[in-house]
């Protein structure tokens, strides 16, 4: 169906153009001691389209941006798309090998770099791009030849650009994945898919104008769960951060009266053992979303006892970040804290505008979905508007990845008797030990109540006896010194005796750029020169 | 394009399905003493659907409701596009002849008669009608042969229906204009329309799963709103009401905590009139939206200074029903209360959902905008996927309507230096005197200053010298008893003298059944016999 007076293409580049028309003045970006307007907003986005569209990208064309949290990040997620682009928002704190390969595999034909990540664009080895564009935050020098980001800003204009997008469906984003198991992949957003998850956040968020949002959650991250968009389309305000430490995130939220803070679950560890965080004078009330991995009842506890409400959302890149949320009900307020937590800990129901997602038999050729009896294990799948496109020039993996008409998602669940799901483990960390299922999620569960942890990781070790058995890996409260036997002991006491971690090893975790644990990396270690477990 | 792994065609069915599985025991539906949890709403909705299915009714197949907002009212709203059929909602309000016309032109092939309102229905001029439900609300006989509600219900299964909806542009509801200048005329919406008019009511209301919505605005007019599928899609409560009258509304607020409702200003009229009004024991803010007719400030204070906050949203049938918001700015905050009623009264800038409308200069072959000087009036003209499909059967009309790619809605209106909207007038009530115009709403906005004016309308009567000049109709305040001489003085102390109404007439108004007063009956009398005039 194309564009007439009874259909227009959804997209998320409606919202800027109305928060434009209809805030002006009114704060749209703050950044340090900068505050863009709306109507400011709206023209430096404008000039970035009009100067792009100058050195030649229109439609499809492929725009890299190396760059944390910071405006020239923002005003890409509306520039790029104008233009008919297609934004590749990389993960900055990736290795120069992974992120040449994805700038080369998106065919990206401009990248925008900032300074302090320029060590990781080998200009050399780029095949497609044909200008880099640096950016040169607090003062910093130009790294590449090639324009300067406000220079380059300057030779596009500030007037509206007409509307290039006939279909909806177009790609409008590439969220690569980690790459965790091998090379990354690219993830392709629909203008349609980014328009309704955006609408989803702010509905689900309980945003309004005066909503304002921290960014301590990367904008390369599924395009920050789609807040990138959200934000704008509430008329709200976005908090650009460009290091995200528990000192900063409270220093903003005291100052700009911050409302909504999306994280992953370590963030919000960091943000909870702040020694300073009870101090905090908190404005208006802070509503922490937060995903990327089951977080444990413990720090959700400890959130709200300074003062934050969190709500657990769930999804991964392929389902533009959130696809489900802990949706509270008010039968539940009467619970005493822990059992708040302990439900907020699920992953819910899906969002209004992504209604599509079961729990399945995993391995099975046909769809069929496990009993909604809290305890059989199966996969969660998703299907709707917010499902991928597809990667990015991977059909065979598009393939595999929609094996039955559903996204596969890769998670363990089970199924409350209620219809909330709960996440187990991934599927290939769960522990089979003696024929036994072990979910690492509930060991570490249980071990974030032990007043010495701060956060911990369980993975499978090999066994001669019971083929693979639970370790954990603990990084200690600063200050404390818990011993392997202090830990043991605290399980022992409290769970079934198979799944009592064998072994303890104390230490900083391996973690992914968006804060997730990378178990692989433990059990790689451990599993090194044996026949399975390489993953 | 077809459903798929990533696609999903939108339609406010995918709201009762997600409600019906998150929130079971929640209460969806309160009428009088009975409540329906989503649970048993879902599955009177599948029964009524099933039901349908089993007498015939499949995809594109009209069925229609005569009846007040009822739970079998908002049932159909589900239990229709169910099975692909479309809902024809009557006024109820209509004259027989009305009634029949409506039934007849749309193709109703099943017809769902409340008993109160049996006598507009004619089953012996019915050309289509196969079947007539009757439904016998608070213990009232059956007004035809044929099954009850709550009988038809106990044919069909209570089990979920699988979807049918292949294209989300299909038409899911028409709704019938009120026909005041010819034949009614129906107004067909599409899923994807009334999926995103929800959503957008759920944003700009600030609705979220505590939400209590009172039904005092009717559910045949533009589907409530579209309320009817926004209050199930946030997970909230309706609360059904048979006779919109103060002290039932207020007995309501109190009793089921409400917190939003939606009313013409007539309604609200009304509302603050009542003697007992500022005793209401409001547990939570009441959320006024209002629409319908220009609301004027007073109205607006009067209501705010018994505890709602009224937010104005403008719209017609054709758009289904509200396209733009007077969207709060903080920075209005500091005004006084006259002030800020003033900016109220705008009909502002359009939904986020929304975003096409504009003020052209009438009557040009081309589209124009007019400057956004707050004084040259224009046409509001709207575009985008909340424009009905068209007039059903009515190619012409919808041709007309459309012209220039735009719907016109012909209002006239002014857009104000910030971009907000302010109407003015009907096209057809504006009046021209000695050459120049003179907004009939500006002269009622004033009058409803006096002190013993409840309700008023202004309009054109015939004058020898001028060619027209304006007369107001007045329905005082209880109690009152003003002269004409003493409206005049006061409108003289206030407007120019060209503006002041020659004449005051003292009387009830006649209204539309959605509370609109029919300025047009007035002046059909004054220009009885006159070749102008006469619409």
């Amino acid at each position: 169906m194309s564009r007439g007076v009874s259909y227009e293409p959804l997209t998320p580049l409606s919202f800027i153009k109305r928060a434009a028309y209809v805030f002006r003045e009114k704060t749209a970006v703050v950044y340090g001691d900068k505050k863009y307007s709306y109507t400011e907003f709206y023209q430096r986005i404008n000039r970035l389209a009009s100067a792009l569209s100058r050195i030649g990208i229109g439609k499809g064309d492929k725009v890299a941006f190396v760059c944390p949290n910071i405006p020239p990040m923002l005003e890409a997620h509306y520039g790029v798309p104008m233009v008919g682009g297609v934004l590749v928002s990389v993960n900055i704190r990736l290795s120069v090998g992974e992120v040449t390969y994805i700038l080369n595999h998106s065919d990206a034909k401009v990248v925008f770099v900032d300074t302090e990540f320029a060590s990781v664009v080998d200009k050399a080895r780029l095949t497609n791009v044909h200008t880099i564009v640096n950016i040169c935050d607090e003062g910093a020098a130009k790294a590449f030849d090639g324009p300067e980001y406000e220079e380059f800003l300057q030779t596009g204009s500030p007037d509206p650009m007409p509307v290039v997008l006939e279909d909806e469906l177009d790609n409008i984003t590439i969220n690569y994945t980690s790459g965790t198991t091998g090379l990354p992949k690219g993830v392709m957003y629909s203008h349609r898919g980014g328009y309704l998850n955006a609408l989803g956040e702010a509905l689900h968020g309980g945003m309004n104008t005066d909503s304002v949002y921290l960014w301590a959650l990367p904008m390369f991250h599924c395009n920050g769960w789609c807040f990138t968009w959200a934000v704008t389309a509430i008329g709200g305000t976005h908090v650009c951060l460009r290091k995200v430490v528990p000192e900063e995130i409270y220093r903003l939220i005291e100052k700009e009266s911050v409302s909504h803070i999306s994280a992953a679950p370590t963030v919000l560890i960091g943000m909870s053992s702040y020694p300073k965080a009870k101090e905090c004078n908190m404005k208006v009330k802070l509503n922490v979303m937060t995903a990327g991995a089951p977080p444990s009842p413990t720090v959700i506890k400890n959130m709200e006892s300074i003062g934050a409400s969190v709500t657990q959302t769930y999804g991964l890149t392929e389902v533009y970040g959130p696809h489900s949320i802990c949706e509270w009900q008010r039968k539940w307020d009467s619970l005493d804290i822990d059992e708040k937590a302990k439900i907020k800990a699920r992953q819910g129901v899906p969002y209004i505008t992504s209604e599509f997602m079961t729990v399945v038999y995993p391995g099975e050729s046909e769809i069929k979905e496990v009993p909604a009896d809290g305890e059989t294990m199966g996969e969660i799948v998703m299907r709707g508007n917010n499902v991928m496109l597809g990667y990015y020039k991977q059909p065979e993996s598009s393939g595999e990845a929609f094996r039955g008409g559903w996204f596969h998602s890769g998670d363990l669940a089970v199924k409350h008797p209620d219809g909330y799901v709960e996440i187990k483990d991934r599927i290939k960390d769960i522990i089979i030990s003696g024929g036994e299922n072990i979910s690492t999620v509930e060991v570490e569960n249980l071990l974030y109540q032990h007043p010495d942890v701060q956060e911990v990781a369980v993975v499978a070790v090999p066994d001669p006896k019971w083929g693979e058995v639970p370790k954990a890996f603990v990084a200690p409260k600063p200050g404390t010194n818990p011993t392997a036997e202090d830990i043991i002991n605290f399980c022992r006491e409290r769970i079934a005796r198979f799944k009592v971690p064998k072994a303890i090893e104390f230490g900083e975790l391996p973690k992914t750029s968006t804060g997730k644990i990378m178990k692989f990396k433990l059990r790689d270690k451990e599993w090194q020169g044996m026949d399975k477990r390489v993953n």
